[in-house]
Parts: C-alpha cells; structure tokens; sequence
C-alpha cells in the first residue's frame, strides 16, 4: 500500500506506523504548507532558516537574493534538509504523557543546485507565486532583468523525501480512562482574514476573489485516512 | 533602543533593519509559537525536525523519547539550531519581485545539554505542557517514574538568540503604483476550532474555559511597532 523509503537516511524510524513515502501525500502536504524551514551546515554549526517555495513536478524551488549567504551557500551545493510542518490540533490526553500535536509533515534530504537557464528560472519564480497565491502571477508585473539578476533560485529534486503524520483522538492508558480530566482534540487551522488595502492602491481597484475568498488548498486524503495507524 | 547582538554568527546580515535581539521581543515570540524546526547535523547532513518546546526564563526545554535518534544526538550537546517562525500574513504587491510574507521568527544557537537533575526534569515537562494549554498540567496525571525514564529533557540556553521580523503593507517601487493590479495584505492566523471529546470520553465531562476559549497569547510589542522599520 505504500511507497518504499528512498534511502536508508531518509528512512522515518522513530513511530515508523506514522510514516509514508508516498509521492501523492508528500506532494499534498508541500502543496499546502507555505513555509519551509530549510537547513544548512556552515563550519560545524547547523542554520534553520523559513523560507517560501514552490514545486513543479518533482522539484522544489527557493529563491533568495543573491547578495544573501545563505543563497549562497545553498547554491554550492551543500548537503540541506527542508522541512515543512502543518500543525492540525493538539492532543490532550489524561496523562502528560500522552500529550501530542495532530501534524503532517515532509522532510526533504538533498543537496540544492543553482537554476542557470533563464527559462526555468522564470518558471520557478512563477511557481512560487503560484504556490503562495494562486492566479496571481498573471496580474503582476513580472520581473525585470535587474531583479533576475538579484534573485538566485535554487532548485531541490524530491528524491529523498518522506512525510509524517498523526491524526486521531488522544490515545490514553486504559487504567487513566477513568481519571475525571476532558480529553480530545483543539482542531488548529491556518485561517486567511479579511484583506487589507495597501495604503497606497489607487481608488477603484477591488481585491480580487482569489484574495477575498483565500484558503489553502483542501487535501483530500487525510479523509481516507488509508495510511494512519494508531500511536 | 535594540539590544547588540549576541556573537557574530548570531548576528542577522540580510536585511539587518528587521532584526531584533531584545530579549522582551524574542520570548514573545517564542512563547507565541507551537512548534520549533530543530537543526542537528549528522555526518554532514543536516536534519530538521519539528518540535514542540517550552520556555522557564531564558532557558528553552525541549523533551523526546529517550530512544529517539535524534533526542539522543541531542543530549549529546552537539550544536543545535532552533528556529520558530510566526506566519502573520501574506504581502501582495504589484510586481512579482516585491511579494513577500510578514512573519516573526527567532533564530537560536546553541548546545542543548540533557537534563539529569529529577526536579528540573520535572520543571521543564510541566513548562513543555503549560506552553501548549496553559492550566493543563494541574489537570492532568503527572508522568510516573517509567514515563519519565521513557523520556529525555534537553536544556537550550537563550543565549545566541535573534528575531526576525516584517510588519506592513508591500513596499512597491514608485514607477509601479499606477499599475491596475490590487495591492496589499492577507493577514493569516492560527486559529482553534470547537474542541472534539476524545470517543473514550467518559459521559459528563465537558471540556474547561482555558479549552473552549483556546488562543496563543497576544502579543502587545505588535501594535508598539517600535523596532518595525521599511524593506
């Protein structure tokens, strides 16, 4: 039923039942998440940074500017781990114990390589917008050739992926389901308010209804539940 | 009016005007925040993983099964970086290169060391538990001395610690304002929906205030706006 792991180290061993390597989850759970916090070695020390992204296919695209050290020690080539977490709920139990977060999250190994061609570079900077706000690459101006110049975009295939997930009602000893304390779930959502106008628009111009009506995209599966086993 | 920094790899070099290292601003942060990307390097690779932390002063204390493998490279006081990042909205400009998020993060560095005193150990679970629901812990059966065995507790000192942060509407360039295009921001939030009762709840018990009215803390220094300066 599930897709096998890509390597030994991208291997998810700690409550492996949580775990899948399926592409259809990894790519719902990327999909919807808007923030990735990317890691990167420099001297010893580990640096986690949160970065926006976007994927095509089976690619993941950061862009940074190119004056930026990060960037440019992504764009060497250095080993990077990027990761992106959904926090659906939290778990309250009877115990303390049993506490937990409802999650789903991807963890991406992989080394991450300057995008040089001029086109897929575009491409990938559409695909961030994209990814953030979709249609909305098609109302702005795009970038001119000082920004390309100033923006470096990385591109980190999804070779080496895995995804972790815990859904469910909190999973309590039977000898503390008499303990006289509430338990369940607080559901979490990421929640869009109402737009607020720049103070510099011009009169006249309306949000569009991709702002007004914003949401991340729905993933279906977690309905199915096909791959969630208990604790 | 901003604290120095507290090293020179804890100092932030792209776009310093957002970087703060006041102390009143990164414990809100933090205390903000759910879930932490913690950053370990293993032979190189570098690995990034959600999870949740809680704060006593100006240490943080994060807890792990004491079989997990990262937990145990952990509490082998190996350098650690420790990232939590607020998503408070999308920025929406009329060019492409100008989008951006506003977001408030906190970056530590550091080495975590495994707590072996009992009382701390016992300290760092319940400020773990109160940071997630404050009033939990009273409600709750403490761990036993098996749960506890079962779990290790690493000490981070707030030592090497910045903020990062971005206010305010999209700064577009002059010549773009008169583009017919909307402009502005897509506040986002964190957002608790109606408690579920776990299906093994026993009848009769009903879930407490600190549960039905759930929210992160408010933080104040937002609307002060003092240390927010333009791109």
């Amino acid at each position: 039923m599930n897709a096998p792991p890509p390597s030994e180290r991208g291997t998810v061993r700690r409550l492996p039942q949580r775990a899948s390597y399926d592409e259809a989850v990894i790519h719902a759970i990327l999909d919807e998440g808007l923030v990735a916090h990317v890691g990167v070695t420099v001297e010893g020390q580990p640096y986690v940074i949160p970065m926006v992204y976007g994927r095509i296919g089976r690619n993941l695209y950061l862009h940074g500017a190119s004056v930026s050290r990060l960037t440019r020690q992504l764009a060497q080539g250095v080993p990077v781990c990027l990761t992106v977490t959904l926090l659906d709920g939290l778990i309250l139990a009877r115990s303390a114990f049993h506490h937990s977060v409802n999650y789903r999250s991807v963890v991406v190994l992989g080394t991450a390589a300057l995008v040089t061609d001029d086109a897929e570079k575009a491409l990938a900077l559409e695909a961030v917008t994209e990814h953030v706000l979709r249609g909305r690459w098609a109302e702005v101006r795009p970038p001119n050739v000082q920004e390309m110049k100033a923006t470096f975009v990385l591109r980190l295939p999804l070779e080496e992926a895995s995804a972790k997930v815990r859904t469910g009602p909190p999973r309590d000893d039977a000898e503390d389901l008499s303990i006289d304390c509430w338990a369940g779930e607080i559901p979490l959502r990421l929640q869009a308010l109402a737009p607020v106008n720049s103070p510099d628009l011009r009169e006249g111009i309306r949000p569009p209804a991709s702002v007004v009506e914003y949401q991340r995209p729905q993933v279906a599966y977690v309905e199915e539940n096909s791959y969630v086993t208990a604790d």
